[in-house]
C-alpha cells in the first residue's frame, strides 16, 4: 500500500517533469515557418529529455513494483533520483538555448549520469529484499542496461568537449539501448 | 495493473496540458474589460484545444481500459501520442497570438494530425491484442471518427492558407464529431 | 471504474490549478519586509481563489461519489466545469495586480458564476441517474448553498462598480457558507 | 475511500510544489561553467525545499493512513497545510535570489513554521479519532520530532538577522532530525 503512493507521487513528478519542459518554447516573435527555426535546438534536446523521462517512468514503475517493504532507506533514494530529473528541463534549456555548447552538453549528461546512480543506488536497496531469491537477482543481476548507461553519459559529457555530434551520438545510443524491450527480463519475472 | 500506470501517468500529463495553456494569458496592463480585447483570439485557440485534449483525455481512457498485456511498444506509442499532445500548448498560444495566421493555424493543425496518428498506431496496437475477439474488432472497426478526425486536420492545415475561418470551421467540426457520443459503440462493448 | 478516472483527471486539474496561482507572486526587487507590502492584495486574492478550489474540489469529490454510470453528457458538463475553474489562476492575477479595480473583480465573479452554473448542471445529471430515490433527491433538494453561491458571486460582481469592500464581503461570505459543513446532508448520505 | 481522495489531491499539489521551483532556475545568459554561479545560491535553497516537502510528503501520507472518518475538520486542515506548502516556492526563490538576505530568509523560516503549526493540528483532528487507542497515542505522543521543528524553525528565522549561516545551520539541523527515521514509532505502528 505504501510504495503505491511512492509510485502516485513519482509518476505525478515525471509528469510535471515531461509537461513544464515545454513551457520553455517562447512563442516566437514572426508568425512564419521560418521564425520556428530558431526553435531546432531546444525542440532536439526537448526530444532527447522527453524520452529519457518516459525511459525512467517505465523502468521506476517496473522496480517499484518488486518493493517488498517500504523504508525510510528507499524514500530517500526515491527522492534523490527525483530531484536530479526534476534538474533536466533547466539543462535541457540551457543546452537548447546554447546550442550544444560544451559546457551545457557536458551538464546535461552530467546530470542524467547523476540520475543513473541514483536510480541504481535505488535498484539495489530493493534488490536487498530478495536477497534469498536467486532467480530474481539473477534477472536483474543481467541488468547491462543500467550498468552501461552511466558509462554512455560519462562519455557523451566528456566528448562535448570535442564535438555535440559525438555526445549527440552516445545520447541516442542510450535511448536506442533502452528502446529495445529485453525481452528475456520480462519473461524471467513473469515466470516467478 | 500495469496498463492502470500508464493511465496515470497519461491522466496527470494531459491535466498539465490542459491547465498550463492558461498560463499563456498573461494579465493585460490595464484594468478595463477592453483591455481583454486583446486576448480574444488566445481565448478561442484556448478553448479549441481544452476542447482537443479534453477528446482525447476521454477516449484514451476508453482505450487504455481495453489493454490486455502491457508491452514495451505500447508503452512507447503512448508516449509518442503523449509527445505530440504535449506540443499543444506551444501551438495553441502561437495560434492564438498571431490572430490566426497561416502559419502557426497549419501548425495547429499539423500538430494535432500527428497526435491523431499516433493515435491511430496506439489504438491498432491494442485491437491487434483482440484479434481473435469478432465482435471488439468490429465495433473498432466501425471506428469512422477515428479515420475522419486526421482528414479534418489535413483539410484544416490546408485551408489555413485561404483563410482562418475555413480551418475554424474544420476545427469546430472536429469537435462536434466527438461531441455527439457513438452510442453504438458503447452498446457493443457493454454487450462484450 | 470509468467515475474513478474522471475523478482522478479532476484532481490533477484541480491540484495544477490551486498550486500555479502561485507562480504569479513574482519574486520582489528588494530584499526587505517593505518589499513584500505590494504583493498584498495578491496574497488577499490567493487566499480566496485557495479556498474556493478548495471548496470546489471537496464537492465535487462527494459527488462524483454518486455517479452511478459513467456518460458522454458528464464527461462534459465536468469539462466545462474544469473550463471555468481554470480560468481562476488569471482572474485571480488580474485582481490582485489592479488592486481589486471594478472590471478584475466583476470578471472574477462572474468566471466563479459561471463555474458555479456549470457545478449546478454537472449535479443535475447525476440526480437524473438518482430519480427514483427519493432519500437522495431530498437530500440535494435542499443544496441551498449551492443555490446561494450563485446569487452571490452575481451580487459580488455587480456591487465591484460601487466599492471592492462589498464585493470582498460577499466573497467572504461563500466560503463562510461553505467553511461550516451542512451536517444534515452528511447525515441523510450516510443512512443512504 | 474518502480519505483516499485527500490523499491524491495532497499528492498531486505536493508534486507539482516540488517540481514548479525548478522554474526559477532561468537559464544563464553565458554558455560556461562560470555562468551557473550565479545559482549557486538557488540551488541551494532549492535542496532545502525539495528535502522539506518530501520529508512532508512522506509523514503526510503516514498521517493520512490513520484517518478514519473523513471531516469537513479535516479537509480544511489539510488544505490549511498545503495552502502554507504552497507558499515554498515564492519563498525559495526570494531566499535564493537575495543571496540569504535576513528578510527572505527569516521569512522562509516563517513559512515553514505556519506549515509546522498547520501539520500538529492537522495530526492533532487525527489523534482524536484514536483517542481510546492507548497505543497509537503513547506513539503519537512521542513525536518529538513534530515538536522540535517549529523550534527549530523560530531559532532559524530570528538567527537570520545574525548570520544566514546560522540559519542554514538549524535549517540542516531540521532535515538531519528527520532524515534518520524513527524506529520505534514505525515498531509500534506495526505491532498496533
Amino acid at each position: 500500500m505504501k510504495a503505491n503512493r511512492m509510485e502516485a507521487f513519482s509518476d505525478g513528478v515525471l509528469a510535471i517533469i515531461i509537461t513544464i519542459m515545454v513551457l520553455e518554447f517562447k512563442v516566437p516573435e514572426g508568425h512564419d515557418w521560418k521564425d520556428l527555426i530558431g526553435l531546432g535546438p531546444k525542440i532536439v534536446s526537448y526530444i532527447f529529455s522527453f524520452a529519457y523521462v518516459g525511459i525512467y517512468w517505465n523502468n521506476h514503475h517496473h522496480l517499484v513494483h518488486m518493493v517488498r517493504t517500504m523504508s525510510g532507506r528507499l524514500m530517500w533514494l526515491n527522492l534523490l533520483l527525483l530531484f536530479w530529473l526534476s534538474l533536466i528541463p533547466f539543462t535541457t534549456a540551457w543546452m537548447g538555448e546554447s546550442h550544444f555548447e560544451a559546457a551545457p552538453t557536458a551538464l546535461y549528461a552530467l546530470i542524467l549520469l547523476l540520475a543513473s546512480i541514483a536510480y541504481w543506488l535505488f535498484q539495489r536497496a530493493i534488490m536487498k529484499q530478495h536477497a534469498g531469491d536467486s532467480a530474481f537477482v539473477m534477472a536483474m543481476g543481467k541488468d547491462w542496461k543500467g550498468k552501461l548507461s552511466p558509462l554512455l553519459y560519462l562519455v557523451a559529457g566528456l566528448t562535448a568537449y570535442i564535438s555535440p555530434w559525438i555526445s549527440g551520438f552516445f545520447f541516442v545510443l542510450v535511448t536506442v539501448v533502452w528502446f529495445v524491450p529485453d525481452k528475456r527480463i520480462e519473461r524471467v519475472l513473469k515466470d516467478h
